[in-house]
């Protein structure tokens, strides 16, 4: 069993989700790995990692509409009986940028996903994205992390 | 360190909770693992893999019932101040399509889970459950991988 | 590589965010593993793990904030057009158990870390936090498992 860590660097194009499947295969496959965990790692809190549908981009407009509705920039109301109105107290680094906070922490920073004989174990209709929820193009960095074996001829 | 890959599949029945410890468990007593991580990647996007409490049903109910209030069938209410309808745009495959899709995103789809002498290290009140979001019965699809330590007498 | 299991103990002070990332980086230190995966799993179905940013302190109290208005007590109202009120069935415990379980099933039960040459692989703005979701004072066990390679001097 064997590691290696890396990072991947991804310039996203404002809120929306950018497919990461085939960089991730190909860092497994240049560093011929056979199979093991890849551990991925988002070094931000206003960008998330997440498994979503592939195929009808309907999908992934819907998702983000959905979060950008349940999370609303600059104030949101409450589910309780009174629907109070709150203002976020994070508002210096601009409007979109608490409500990115709050995204990230619905989702998820981190994924561990498996992969056998260099093919990580996804559905048909599955993708890895790199969802960003700032609005500023920004450059992302992913930290991928394997442990596994290497293909024969390699160890 | 060894590892070890197969898939468990799972008959769902409408929207809810499948508890697949126990099947978990199994996995690595028939593999004659003592000690590793086992992750856990649902092969869909349209249900979860979550840990939560196995001992009130109600908390299932009381899960299922708010997931249901917050995702809604064909059209959601924003929680901006206008709070304006919004319809989904994927609703071919279904009205509780798109909402299957958005649950899943704002739960897990993998999991990792350590285990120690064959035990997963849950709380007492803890079970992993398959969580189906989808209305119609499924056929549902778990990888399961382990990278850990055999049993002495199978090493 | 090699695999360590432990658990850390910590005393919460109603709900809100601690942050463990020192503790993680002293388990790392004092069991003397360079470079592998930490795995962290949450004991308990009312308090949760998380990544999220470590500057201003208001990020956090805009996160616990937006969770309570969102996962009310006692009640809450539905995205749905007619706003339906809906009572929760699992009340016994306190009112704020329930919405605990909720908030804890749109976070993270288990986080899975990488670290390398004893350094966590996270960014300079992120912490990782239990994330109390009860009101009351709570004795909190995060289950910590290391796969991984061990500093040259001690193998």
């Amino acid at each position: 069993m064997e590691q290696i860590f890396s990072k991947l660097e991804f310039l996203t194009n404002g809120e929306g989700f950018i497919d990461i499947t085939n960089d991730l295969k190909l860092f497994i496959e240049e560093n011929n790995f056979h199979s093991g965990i890849l551990n991925l790692t988002s070094l931000h809190t206003s960008c998330s990692l997440t498994i979503n549908e592939n195929a009808d981009p309907n999908v992934l407009r819907d998702l983000k509409k959905y979060m950008q509705s349940i999370v609303p920039h600059n104030s949101y109301l409450t589910l309780s009986k009174n629907r109070e109105e709150i203002s976020y107290k994070h508002y210096q680094e601009g409007a979109d940028d608490m409500p990115a906070h709050i995204k990230t922490s619905l989702t998820n920073t981190s994924l561990s996903l498996s992969f056998q004989e260099g093919r990580i174990m996804l559905g048909t209709w599955q993708a890895v994205y790199l969802w960003e929820h700032r609005i500023d193009r920004k450059k992302r960095i992913i930290n991928v992390h394997i442990i596994g074996e290497k293909n024969a001829k390699y160890i």
